[in-house]
């Protein structure tokens, strides 16, 4: 047996289960060392970071692995350490997202800043609660930011490593907020092309999620430039194809498995790939009728299922899933590289199919 | 003449906004790369960069050279490169804080929210303007943080300054966060006593304004735990001192000096040592009156005045300039410790005045 072969997603998940909850700790400490009000940020941030799929780190692990990184203990715990700068960054992301959205839930929890709107209710705190809850949401995201930053200080990789892996880093928050912003800007558009939104999709997903987790494991294993351009041939159809799964999901899936209310997407008036080819594939009466339910928060949900009927209706859901199938190919074959260790196939094969599936 | 003599507060600012300069050239480049959409953020980001005095690059200088780092132009020239990440992560603070304080000016140009406001309403944006320009704050501030990170690292400092530099910027960060956290948790309480105040002034300012960039500039000089420690004992109170200092002006302040409109801190209903001070001094009928008008940002000029006077009657203006005056004293006296080189001591004297003098 290959020793990375016991490396698969269930082991790595709970490896990085562990170590993000031993850096909570350790960070929930210095919070409560600084005074007793900081409290709630602590009990916040643990529910938050309790859930997720920890795909990013994840990924940055098999990039590890696929790139023949020590894999014997010690270097191994290290690597842990390093890749939950990566899920505590997207904490940042969601929490940041859940306010422009004006999301209510997240993972079926109260978001983070109903959460503080609450918690300043229910003590009945001077001024406006919902204004508290956002400005508290926003020190909460710019926390978890920082906390990234110093996860990946804190985990005892070696210089050498941290010089290779910083740019990487640095690019890659660098492409989420213009992702984040490009995606924003988008729905303030009147025309938001099938094209544009997977340019979307390739920074926010393609690139954030996917290719440079791998790029971030693969310098930490010191690896070459060579084996970056196999991951980024891997990296960026698989996250277009994780967000466009994520699109049909935003419109098709069930609240119970996506942890948000029904037809999330239509509510806040997302305009994703799947959206931008169902209104140019529709005629100009049903495009009408389309964009005067689209993004309103109160629609019934008959209206919801009128508008998943336009959509069906329109052919955008074979269209994407065509895309998605393709996408998905085209990372299965770059992953079938030899310069990825067998180890490294094998998870990221696991990966894609993960990713991908059509379940929340 | 000794070669730090020419590193006065005026030069060492100009090398400092030229680093910056040519930073932001960079990251324009990248940005413009990506998407022409993000111009928008290009232009923001140059002009808010523009203003500020550089406070706490030049302390982080100052730290740099009381400890007697290399003054020669290749080393001096990546020390310059490396403190401008503090300036960044200012910007993060500004913005972000702006956006809670719902502060329509910084600097007497229109906040970045409302920048983004105005923009999304003059190309006619589809959903509010409002909305747009909070989203495009939050993200642009989180850019903010996410380049001041990448500046530090393409500093071209060593990998053992970077080493020494890092658990003392993770820090910062954490106590600016939870800093900024308990400034708005403390305006949400119906009672803030001026211990409570001072503390919030001690992370603010005290540890992020001064003492950490003094550390952040003794590791870049990979000094010893002692000058730390004789940092701590200068940053400190003079933090306090310039806290103390910036609540007068936001109560008494001239608006065309300040760059914010006359009495911003009692529009806003900050809860600063001074307004603590003054309403535990006030009788009860006094109290109460006050605290009906502070915090309505609707208050007329006349009523701005009224509180002005009620503040002044208290006897809380002397009790805050006599803290002033003591504070900075103890930080001029720990000035003089001869671990600090005399080109340290004669740049952490002129800072000192300067953060604290009596105009904006």
């Amino acid at each position: 047996m290959l020793p990375g072969s016991q490396l698969g997603v269930k082991a790595g998940k709970k490896a990085i289960d562990q170590a993000l909850e031993d850096f909570l700790a350790n960070a929930r400490a210095t919070l409560d060392a600084i005074d007793p009000n900081l409290a709630p940020i602590n009990g916040a941030f643990t529910d938050f970071l309790a859930g997720g799929k920890r795909l990013r780190p994840l990924f940055a692990l098999a990039g590890y692995l696929g790139a023949g990184g020590d894999l014997t203990k010690p270097h191994l715990e290290r690597i842990y350490k390093a890749v939950i700068s990566l899920e505590l960054l997207q904490a940042c992301a969601l929490i940041h997202d859940d306010m422009m959205d004006g999301s209510d839930t997240r993972r079926g929890a109260p978001s983070i800043h109903r959460r503080f709107e609450e918690e300043h209710r229910k003590r009945d705190g001077v001024g406006d609660s919902a204004s508290f809850g956002g400005a508290a949401a926003l020190l909460l995201g710019d926390l978890a930011l920082v906390l990234s930053a110093q996860a990946l200080h804190l985990s005892g990789i070696t210089n050498v490593q941290l010089e290779r892996v910083n740019p990487i880093f640095d690019t890659m928050k660098v492409e989420l907020m213009a992702g984040q912003y490009l995606d924003m800007h988008a729905g303030s558009r009147r025309e938001v092309s099938v094209d544009d939104a997977l340019k979307i999709a390739t920074y926010k997903s393609g690139k954030y999620t996917i290719e440079r987790p791998l790029h971030f494991g693969g310098a930490l294993a010191l690896t070459t430039p060579e084996l970056f351009t196999i991951y980024s041939d891997y990296g960026i159809p698989l996250g277009i194809a994780f967000q466009l799964r994520d699109d049909l999901l935003g419109v098709f899936g069930d609240a119970s498995l996506t942890g948000k209310p029904t037809g999330d997407d239509l509510l806040e008036g997302k305009r994703t790939a799947l959206i931008s080819y169902a209104l140019s594939h529709m005629n100009g009466q049903s495009a009408s009728d389309f964009k005067k339910r689209f993004g309103d928060r109160n629609a019934t949900p008959e209206e919801i299922e009128q508008m998943r009927e336009q959509i069906n209706n329109s052919g955008a859901v074979e269209f994407i899933e065509k895309l998605i199938a393709e996408k998905t190919t085209l990372a299965l074959t770059a992953v079938s590289n030899p310069r990825i260790t067998a180890a490294g196939q094998e998870l990221l094969t696991e990966l894609a199919l993960a990713a991908t599936k059509r379940s929340a």
